[in-house]
């Protein structure tokens, strides 16, 4: 079968005796859309013995073209690799193919880079165990065109020996972290990355909309004041995280108290024309924590008002 | 008078007939509290003929110590210098300081680094020119430490020639901007950097809490996570803003439909007892603009929604 598969003419790659969990390992791609067609195009151009299948089997002509194999049976592509890439639209699609092919994952790696929540990795996570295979969650935190650069990002839980054997395969994509062995743990810190990332959007289209109140451009404004300070805002976390990991607030600059004794921003917002709906919830979470008696606190002592408290 | 005030004997520097409006300027700083302080630090440690007063005078010893000039009298401290940085309280402050003193202002450069709001630079603006001098708002985007490092951007906006004259005596202080003839543009401009890092910090306490829910430590996360992702997220600025300013918004990557299509994050976020309550007015805005008819465009498209529209 995998003879029928392999398409070798415009593959560059060694075979040895240890290819399976090498960095020459052949890897199934199931899943062609944007991001799966760029990963199965990664590993052909690394010189990876390469299968892909897709539910509308055009999508693998290009791959094909490159040099990959296009399996027309979701079996022969599960059966051509030691570890399976999994990239579609959400879990349920996820569990729709592989559902039947549940006694082919025995001894295999299932790699799902499908976008999920903590608790559908968790059950998928389980349900792959108990077919007597390997399971490592992903989140990827990049665009298509950013694959196979350093700037992708993917996070990794789950099983370690998974990860420790095909890490270097992995490392094709991008910049691997691996986060334990909770599959929950890689779509958690997607989703916490992805709310850290809309934060700052909701605060950039804001900043845009208050200077471009007066004419500014927002590209002027963006490149010459608001990336560069925002930079350096950035360089405050780490004394930020400390204080939210040690609980210890005391303000060594701007106290809570000062920063929310009066809403300049939305109250200026408001005579401007815009609207301050993104920063409203932030300056309410300000006033309430003086409130509470943390006035003398630093910023980052609101996150007490957000976080699940460690006695529940 | 200036003779009375002067104490050279710890100051180097060199007198010429050029000395107002040259990099070395007499200097005023009025108000002492920790800005106002590191500013005329600033001044004595690079040779200025530096003259302080505060209301409560004890605030001036230490500078006196380091070869300032402790003016007692307002009118003396005005009187020392062609150009006067005033960082007090809040305008009433300013305003209630110089009132008593508009006869002595013509001919003069008032800086005004005090935080306010854009209607309130105006005003002061209008006030100062009526009595001869000219102005220059200013907004200190840095905590008193960065003074004096290019760290300390410091935006201006007001009289040209004022600027142009003081540039290299404002420089002392950290890299200068200056934004137009109206004095509101800095205390604008200043207050929408705030609220550009006000929403990145509402999405780090969000993203950092929702790590958090499953043990991961704020630090670890910070630095080796989040941190170089809104690094590598600060750098699609520049593209959000051209489709600001162009008001073409098609998307390239991730269309608002399918960015919210799920709340996903505010749905792991409840299960996880995080409250998502900075991120949920963000993801209105997304869903808004889809159910508008803006599915298509990229994120940047929502900033139609809060900003003040073109024909009002």
């Amino acid at each position: 079968m995998n003879t029928n598969l392999k398409k070798t003419s415009h593959v560059n790659h060694h075979h040895d005796a240890k290819v399976n969990g090498s960095i020459l390992a052949p890897v199934t791609v199931i899943g062609l859309g944007a991001m799966g067609s760029k990963l199965a195009r990664t590993f052909v151009n690394n010189g990876h013995v390469t299968t892909v299948w897709n539910r509308t089997p055009e999508k693998a002509a290009e791959l094909v073209g490159l040099g990959a194999s296009g399996a027309t049976e979701i079996a022969d592509a599960i059966a051509a690799s030691p570890i399976l890439i999994i990239c579609v639209l959400d879990y349920d699609a996820a569990r729709h193919i592989l559902e039947p092919m549940r006694e082919k994952l025995s001894g295999k790696v299932v790699v799902n880079l499908t976008t999920g929540t903590p608790e559908e990795a968790r059950t998928m996570g389980t349900w792959i165990r108990n077919h007597g295979a390997e399971y490592l969650d992903g989140g990827i935190m990049a665009v298509p065109s950013l694959i196979a650069t350093p700037h992708a990002v993917i996070l990794y839980s789950g099983s370690q020996t998974a990860y420790e054997t095909y890490k270097q395969v992995l490392e094709r994509l991008g910049t691997s972290h691996y986060l334990g062995s909770d599959p929950a743990l890689a779509p958690l810190n997607d989703l916490a990355l992805l709310s850290g990332m809309y934060g700052m959007f909701g605060g950039f289209i804001h900043a845009v909309a208050l200077a471009g109140s007066e004419g500014t451009k927002a590209e002027d404004f963006t490149t010459t004041l608001l990336m560069p300070f925002l930079q350096a805002m950035i360089s405050t976390m780490p004394e930020m995280a400390k204080q939210i990991d040690t609980g210890d607030y005391s303000a060594k600059d701007a106290s809570l108290a000062m920063q929310a004794a009066h809403d300049t921003i939305g109250e200026v917002s408001r005579v401007q024309g815009v609207s301050a709906e993104t920063f409203a919830p932030i300056f309410e979470l300000m006033k309430r924590r003086v409130e509470e008696g943390y006035g003398g606190d630093d910023f980052a002592s609101v996150i007490e008002l957000i976080r699940k408290r460690p006695s529940s």
